[in-house]
């Protein structure tokens, strides 16, 4: 193989670096910040192992492959980024464990009115809010069923929730499901479901797949949890949703647009948590530690000329599961 | 067997009390709010199913049984309001469920710092706040395995803790811990601990167990959780270790005293999620469910001559184990 160039804008430290360089003897790497990688070393570049500014990128012909440090593609996938040809793979399998536990938090501090309740802690009062609701014995529909829906479908079902999937491709039902249904079924599950998670990429699919007719069709119960991308809800729609009771409640860690501006009537809906898009990134260092596992993996796989695993479709912006994924 | 007076303060609707009343058909059952329970009404009553006020039991001679609707039951054990001989059940087995959801969702709170983003949302702003902890790979110290302390490890198991459990009696251990230790190695498991998720009755045993001394010896990394009792507790102590950076946080859904005044220092202790004894009660409709199958099947035994369940031993006000307990 002829002398690479590897760009690696994912922080490995120097005790760590030997180990990633050791997979590829012969290549050049250069080391620098994601927001450091400017025009000329992405040009130089044949591999780049983490994200760089998509408009740099410019279809440059030299790069072979691009990793991504997050599982989010939809950016890389626009006509006039990657040339024809170029390898795209993400970091899918990675943010699972945090994002799923981010779930849960936001799903319980609803449910069990924390929110509420910390609005009375900041003003010094106690003051009893009544009624609750549990996980246990929820009817949880999981709206992508990737490493994220996975996570948080296989973790619910241990607290006692009645899971529900939905998948674009129907294949074996996992155990943590206790029914799977296609995407078909959407309306008819929305209708029945307390809890509907959504994890889904961005894409032409599902742009506002929740609008204003989507919620009429949901559970007047139901709270929703986005941590896919903001553009599958209709921020608009929801505010009237959640402030006309429609629905019970939202929990979102993505919204549209991001960063949402301080006069966006969404800040002020009822029955509303919002993180700003926090669940991922390396917040978790055990996300760090992952992402580098996979780099490694597939810089070995790569080298040897094997398939490379977390390929991302570009139609679809979604993992090409024909060649293999990674899911921790 | 004569006739029974029964007086019932657990809201049974209209629909169940023909499922009561058959159990013990001779009986005279009489229904009002545990607040409506007055003298008269608890000094002719044979068998109490619920609370009562415990100024107005006086040793009641005619009392031969009296089941409580909640599970911490030291205030019926102090001298002069039980007769000697007076059977005192719990409905300890019936909170669990919600309890440990209401511990975990006060723990995520914190650990993805749900709590700081809330206060950003209130200002509608976007504003990352970095580094996160996991539930999963999180050393966690539970102290009293009762029906909480063992739903609550349970479920932080599933979700990949590595789970160590406090017991005054060692038994066999539960497969949901990984380790289970005596009460006397509770200081070398503090040091160690990154949650220490605390469930005790009140007792002479339990009072102040956390004190200044103790916080000292707990990983600075530690989060602190209490369900049980405040008194377990010294808020000051608790106040100083954290504002101190002694231990990471808190999470208290019970705290000395209660209700909490406007003017204690505990309000403004940093990291600290205060909810207001709130995860109990009939907040959840499943526990109230819960406690009347409870009740009935205790009714049950008492008219068929066989042991009670959940009797609480009047000496340490936790659960008797010889008769056998609901553990649901």
């Amino acid at each position: 193989m002829s002398e690479l160039n590897i760009l690696v804008t994912i922080p490995f430290d120097e005790t760590e670096k030997p180990e990633l360089e050791a997979i590829c003897p012969d290549a050049s790497f250069t080391y620098c910040d994601q927001d450091d990688a400017d025009e000329a070393l992405i040009a130089a570049a044949d591999i780049i192992l983490g994200n760089a500014e998509v408009s740099l990128i410019k279809e440059s012909p030299r790069l072979k492959w691009i990793h991504l440090s997050n599982a989010g593609a939809d950016i890389y996938t626009k006509p006039g980024v990657l040339a024809p040809g170029t390898i795209l793979t993400n970091s899918s399998g990675a943010y699972g464990l945090n994002i799923s536990e981010h779930m849960i938090g936001m799903l319980l501090m609803m449910m069990k009115k924390l929110d509420r309740y910390y609005v009375e802690q900041l003003n010094k009062n106690w003051a009893d809010r009544g009624q609750v609701r549990s996980i246990y014995s929820s009817r949880i529909l999981i709206v992508g069923l990737g490493d994220i829906g996975g996570q948080f479908a296989k973790k619910v079902h241990a607290l006692g929730a009645y899971t529900v999937g939905i998948k674009r491709h129907l294949g074996e039902k996992p155990e943590y499901l206790d029914e799977l249904k296609s995407m078909d079924e959407l309306d008819q599950e929305l209708a029945k479901a307390d809890v509907v998670a959504c994890s889904l990429p961005a894409s032409s699919e599902t742009y506002h797949l929740f609008d204003a007719e989507r919620f009429r069709k949901m559970n007047p119960n139901a709270i929703i949890i986005n941590v896919g991308r903001g553009s599958l809800i209709d921020s608009y729609a929801l505010c009237d949703a959640l402030n006309n009771d429609v629905i019970a409640g939202a929990c979102l860690d993505v919204v549209e647009p991001e960063p949402l501006p301080t006069d966006h009537p969404l800040w002020d809906a009822k029955h509303l948590i919002i993180t700003p898009h926090a669940s991922g990134y390396y917040h978790l260092p055990e996300t760090l530690k992952r992402i580098k596992i996979m780099v490694m993996e597939n810089l070995r796989a790569y080298v040897s000329g094997s398939p490379l695993k977390n390929k991302v479709d570009m139609k679809t912006g979604y993992r090409d599961n024909t060649a293999g994924n990674i899911l921790m």
